[in-house]
């Protein structure tokens, strides 16, 4: 066979929200054809009339290529749908977003149907999808031949990036990451709130903030090193003691701002809490010692 | 007079701690004849070696000359140190640490006693201190002709900025971005506690936690935006409702790594409490709208 297009590979696509609808599009327009599947059909009506062929069942969306993706609501709609499928020979790439235990249970299920198994984080909106230069990719993690035979397929839509073959690890570096943005957000949403009623616009202190948070990101790289090393003594930062002092300064001026402390407060806390554990050993360190105190959930 | 050299101005620095040390290294290789003060004497003695000129008490050290800089402990010291020293003619500039309500409060105290005033935020750590490259700044509110005056010397240790005439500015500048940055060690430091015990090194992570922040840091002026127009409805990003739901997908991988959601736990419950506020208002919101919660401190 020479007519296989290695850029047209045919998949099938369970699951049409607003992301699995973005994706379809991506691969209709590139070329793919496409097969699909939604639990409640009559999204599937606008992508049939974009040349989407349109399945009645998931077996019968399964069955119609090797390489099928998964865009579901949750990882218990993926068992819904696929129980008493046939998976044998499938190339599943589960986009459905969950927890990294969660991917390898899936994983793990998959592998004992006969399928190869990807699972995956999109770090996109589905107003991402399709636009490379909104910089949106895709965490996959699992199968590395699964990923390197379907690789140009699936950097069809955003870009892909393979993260190791314990299939949890998409979804632990999906979640790690949006943690770290929702810190940076709780951090931003407090330091906008002090302002609230102050002779400040928002759009002066902006530029500010995005300098400040730049020159902040070296934490990043600290703490990296400093978790590896187990060393946590302080470079060109204030010390952990100085910073431990400081807080209540900033507890002080947002409680005179009328601005709760929910959302620094804890972290406040925690480089407390590192200190106070040992005062002598730590109080010379940074705050990237107050990391280790978190494995307690 | 001609012979003074505008960039050789004089002047008195009160607080010989870390921060104060560095500045008054910087203000004597720049060539500033420099009285000092500082509460322990034996802390003056290398820099009298350097060319500084000590004063016994801090009614000498602020005769000696009209630029007086503070860099003390906190705002109590400040008015501890200038109990019953004349202040007349004195142009103040007050480093010290402190929270808005106390660079009024201060600046209406030396204003009553004849002096000037600036209170300032220091955006830096004792080692960016006359390191022009690494960044560091201050911030500076109240007396703009004070500002004026002395802006050349101010500029001597780290760049000067000057954000409002309210003397409460500055210290809120210095507060909301380390909130902001606060809030972002928060975040990060969730993602790496998330890694730990897995087979993801912190250094893997590094990149791509910089990455993802850096593309995440349109927050910050989209934030601007939105509090400006009052109108918190969703551009690019995912919209609320998808973001709540995605939240347990978040707690669950957490407990299931066996980390403390303590550090993102608040910010999620923030989103929730202004989506279950309204849920048909602000299911198409982005996450700013949760700001205007904040002001119940």
């Amino acid at each position: 066979m020479t007519d296989t297009h290695v850029t047209n590979r045919p998949l099938t696509l369970l699951g049409l929200g607003d992301m699995g609808t973005a994706l379809a599009r991506t691969w209709l327009a590139a070329g793919h054809p496409l097969t699909v599947w939604n639990r409640t059909a009559a999204k599937a009506d606008a992508l049939a009339a974009e040349g989407a062929a349109v399945a009645a069942s998931p077996a019968e969306a399964v069955a119609a290529n090797t390489l099928v993706v998964l865009c579901l609501l949750d990882d218990a709609s993926v068992g819904a749908a696929l129980d008493g499928v046939d998976l044998t020979g499938k190339d599943l790439v589960n986009l459905t977003t969950g927890t990294p235990a969660e991917g390898r249970a899936r994983a793990a299920w998959a592998e004992a149907r006969g399928a190869r198994f990807l699972d995956s984080g999109i770090m996109a909106t589905p107003g991402m999808i399709g636009v490379p230069e909104a910089g949106g990719y895709v965490f996959h993690s699992g199968s590395r031949a699964l990923f390197d035979a379907h690789r140009a397929t699936l950097e069809v839509p955003a870009g892909a990036r393979f993260v190791g073959e314990d299939p949890g690890h998409a979804a632990l570096h999906d979640v790690a990451l949006l943690s770290a943005m929702y810190g940076l957000f709780a951090g931003v949403s407090h330091a906008y709130a002090l302002i609230e009623g102050e002779d400040v616009a928002p759009s002066s202190l902006a530029p500010l903030l995005s300098e400040w948070l730049g020159a902040m990101g070296f934490f990043v790289g600290n703490a990296a090193e400093r978790l590896a090393s187990r060393d946590f003594t302080t470079g060109v930062v204030s010390n952990l003691a100085m910073q431990v002092a400081g807080s209540g300064t900033l507890l002080r001026a947002s409680a005179d701002q009328g601005v709760s402390a929910e959302l620094i407060g804890p972290y406040l806390d925690l480089m407390r809490e590192r200190l106070e554990a040992d005062p002598v050993a730590h109080a010379g360190e940074d705050t990237t010692g107050a990391i280790t105190l978190l494995r307690r959930g």
